[in-house]
């Protein structure tokens, strides 16, 4: 079976449920706390490009970045829902764009007002980053409302960008070859489907060939932006997390658009090179702090694991393009994993808070184990380099994108949740209370095979119709209802034993949801919680908080003589307590308290 | 009661059980490996002070240390056994230093021959350290031979760095204030002592009372050196872990002879800072690799414990000192963990080999977890920044000064083996197996009080004569024999839970032997073994490579179905099974294999 080409935002409505409710949060809430902490930060207005050396709330050179993804996730709210202030607000921002631009089509605000001399001779400056995101801005844009300008404007500048850094014939000779922030060549792949023009594809294609590749980068080889080999070449996740996930995404789409099977199996070696040992249990990537990068394999510790809510998104990008080259229900469930904890997570339950880096463990009298600059116990309103948060803007405003691939009457339900797919003759609809439960009873019209996806997490599948299996789906034959249960209950995860840190422990899940404890529901400190995995007694009810459910199991608290002493002979009695678990993402909502995903076991 | 003056190797010899054992295999083996090691390196030759660019084996800044501690050792093995053929290369030695010095009497290699212009300019190439090992190390060939002339050397350079540096009036204006690495300070103490020249103590008190202190020192006020804060406001132990045993023993004894009580308080923050958060079971100090430095309070990671030998030895100074100015039975018990665990470890059963770096938790197929360029499995002939082994040699040959300690008739007994202490009408005779057994016999003549130091980790002595405890010494007034019992046996130790590499964990101490697990005793890896604690079973055997016991004791296996996922269900099965156990200070020294101190436990 040859690969799925749709996967449309547009053509799926959320209509209930937990994703609509967030949906429904990052429209009210989210988008506006994000766009006023980014105009008292300075951002909004430094699109005038009218700041000079002495003026406060200097540019920095990622700031048009954060704006545009914001434009991005606005796009997203207005393709749903017509909004004239939010259209105006977005608008403006083109005016902006539209008028300080240069004659080439060049908009770079950083390197129009702090160092106009500095155009293209920056690798580390995000110069080709921000202009990724302006496409992927202009192109939602323009899909979301129809109107072209602002996908002009992205052309232009691509072009521009094509003459100088592929051409060579621009007024302007760039001093490298390949941006140090990816993020351009998704863009760019992204904005030839939508134009259909093959220039984008085409210098998309040198930004990628030419990663590790070209003689000129000697000084930029090197694994933290992923330019240690050519990417063909790369076979493990190394480096900057989100750069090699927006890195990896390109990949699979070129290799996909392009059927290019050496870079098809490039991407697959760094999927189980990720998967198999540099992944928390969460979906987290990116264990360490320090240049908030991959690690080594199986080195993924909880205090002071990096997890950039950023990194989440990419791997929800990255998991979706492998799915739509793969058609593999396990990629879907990553994209899954990374929906309920390492993405959610970023996002407070009021909407206006976020979190940059994710622990899995959280002392509050030990917060500098966290190892990061980004280490709090409490979501902030805005980072200084505050990427996350018009990430989460974008993301969940366009959470349909990853529920349905369709192509000619086959349909791939990948993620469950209330919602009506509708394109051409193809209509699909959920009814479900998943992540309450597993059960989701789907209608198809005008679908030939119906491909629903049997979580990796799921050990007992059942239907109301006769299917077969197909790389982790179960196939519906022809149209009607079906009704699937996948038999969600509460189940002790295990790390592999080469994980360190999780050694003598476990944690929970129950379904996609991962769970963990927190210090104000269990008096007392979580390191001297134990599970009692033998003898659980679950008690599960729904959660007032979420769309999830609370859960509590049967535990030991260990009590010690009390002593100042650093060793002593062992002296512990075990008493039996209830342990009561939340859904990870929902984590640091009340007062701040200590946090533990894992919890020794006996 | 004021503190006891004399603790003197010299009075004291070592007749027969581990220490003995020591002794002799550091003088028959260890003194001659080191030996050659410097010979084939060019250390030994580097004396001769003829090396001209160009040629190979470039002085490092350090070398003259690494030699001159070796000659330390020398001293003492000459004190207890005359040996023509190493006298004769210590003599051969002393010529070179001799002859090289100028006529200030100045001596450096790496300040001769590789940067002559450099003296005293840099504060980070070791030159009073170099220094400072030369005077420790005359003082003791003087007091081993009765001759002076290394003696004389010593103090004339030690008079020409006193005129450079304090007095202002040398050929050369040092461009730094204290050096960049302790030693000098607490030479300059012992030669202090040796010589009653109060120069010496001066100099000492003047390099102490600048650090952290001097306004020159503007840019060398970093933890790393231990100059963040003058001395007596230092209550923290911070830093470069044996630079920081150097100070805090230097400190010590400028307090004791001083009688300075603000820096005797300084010594006891310190001292606790360093017991109660920053110090391995083993006793092993400087838990981060990367820069080989003390680490936040309770950050004891296992599998990267940096715990330099070097960092022990300093250890067991600092808490010598202490000792000798609190006159508590807590310093010894300190300098008892260091001989048996964290010094020990660092040379191998055969005498010829060497850890520098002294892991608890190893696992051969994860050596990069140790986070070291001294990580190894195995222990090594020699290192490039080879000053353990010559660390040893001092150490070893020297063993008596940590045993007794006394003052007008009063004796403590710090440290327990077969030995003899004589000093004028004093004569203490212990005989035991210690550390096999807890039973110590003790004949003291010419004795009005004998405090025997009752350890730490003992939970029921007896004794068969009357005492009074005091100090943590039971106390025995008058001559005659007494027989102690320390009750040893094997002993879970767990750590304070803020130890978060040591959580669900224990390790097992007989006495003061800290054991681990060795791979090749218990196939598999130790990871899956649980210790069984409420139902041990101890089997316990004298073992036959060392002075010790070794142990097996009831556990568990875990095993789980076989599965390459990352995260799954989960699925553990505990076996019972016996775990053998062997003391720490021995592990490595069969075939390379896993090693782990701490276990799980159930």
């Amino acid at each position: 079976m040859k690969s799925c080409k749709k996967t449309d935002y547009r053509a799926v409505e959320l209509t209930g449920g937990f994703w609509k409710a967030k949906e429904d949060l990052n429209r009210d809430v989210t988008m506006q706390a994000v766009y006023d902490r980014f105009t008292e930060s300075g951002r909004i207005d430094a699109f005038r490009c009218d700041w000079k050396e002495g003026m406060d709330k200097q540019p920095h050179f990622f700031w048009d970045s954060d704006v545009v993804k914001w434009m991005e996730g606005a796009a997203y709210c207005l393709s749903r829902k017509a909004d004239a202030e939010l259209e105006k607000k977005v608008e403006d921002l083109i005016d902006l764009i539209e008028k300080n631009r240069d004659e080439n089509g060049y908009f770079n605000i950083y390197f129009t007002v702090v160092e106009p001399e500095g155009r293209f001779t920056k690798r580390g400056h995000h110069e080709l980053y921000c202009a990724g995101h302006m496409m992927e801005a202009a192109v939602a844009y323009y899909e979301a409302t129809g109107k072209r300008r602002f996908l002009d404007i992205a052309e232009k500048y691509a072009g521009y960008i094509k003459s100088a850094f592929m051409d060579g014939t621009a007024d302007v000779k760039p001093r490298f070859v390949t941006p140090g922030h990816q993020e351009i060549e998704l863009a760019l792949l992204r904005m030839y489907r939508a134009t259909d023009n093959i220039d984008w594809l085409e210098l998309a294609k040198f930004f990628l060939d030419s990663r590790g590749a070209n003689e000129i980068e000697a000084l930029g080889r090197d694994q933290y932006t992923q330019s240690w080999l050519p990417v063909r070449e790369q076979h493990e996740a190394v480096g900057h997390s989100v750069r090699a996930g927006y890195l990896y995404t390109a990949m699979a789409d070129l290799a996909f658009e392009t059927d290019d099977e050496e870079l098809k199996a490039a991407c697959r070696h760094i999927w189980d090179d990720i998967v198999s040992a540099k992944m928390y249990v969460t979906g987290g990537v990116g264990a360490v702090p320090s240049g908030e990068q991959y690690g080594e394999k199986f080195y993924l510790p909880n205090e002071s694991s990096y997890n950039e809510t950023c990194a989440s998104i990419s791997m929800m990008l990255f998991a979706h393009r492998m799915n739509k080259m793969e058609l593999h229900a396990k990629y879907a469930d990553v994209v899954e994993l990374e929906m309920y904890n390492g993405m959610m997570v970023g996002l407070s339950l009021s909407g206006d808070a976020f979190f940059y880096q994710n622990v899995l463990e959280l002392e509050i009298n030990d917060l500098g184990a966290g190892g990061g600059k980004h280490t709090t116990a409490k979501r902030a309103k805005i980072f200084e380099c505050s990427c996350c948060p018009p990430n989460l803007n974008r993301t969940l405003s366009s959470m349909g994108q990853y529920f349905y691939m369709w192509d000619e009457g086959d349909v791939w339900v990948n993620q469950f949740g209330d919602s009506v797919l509708s394109d051409g003759g193809i209509k699909v609809t959920q009814k479900t209370d998943y992540p309450r439960s597993g059960k989701v009873e789907i209608t198809a019209d005008g679908v030939r095979n119906l491909r629903v996806r049997v979580p990796g997490w799921c050990k007992s599948f059942t239907a109301s119709r006769e299917y077969v299996m197909e790389n982790g789906y179960a196939v519906f034959a022809g149209e009607g209802e079906v009704t699937v249960d996948f038999g969600m209950k509460p189940t002790f995860i295990k790390a592999d034993d080469r994980v360190r840190a999780d050694r003598g422990k476990v944690c929970v899940k129950y379904g996609p949801v991962v769970y963990c404890a927190e210090g104000i529901d269990n008096d007392g400190a979580l390191r001297n919680l134990y599970f009692d995995p033998a003898n659980p007694e679950w008690e599960i009810e729904a959660c007032d908080k979420c769309g999830c459910m609370k859960l509590s199991v049967n535990g030991w608290r260990k009590t010690e003589a009390a002593g100042d002493e650093l060793y002593s002979e062992l002296d512990a009695k075990f008493e039996p307590t209830r342990i009561k678990l939340v859904p990870y993402h929902i984590f640091g909502n009340r007062e701040i308290c200590d946090m533990s995903v894992y919890l020794l076991y006996r």
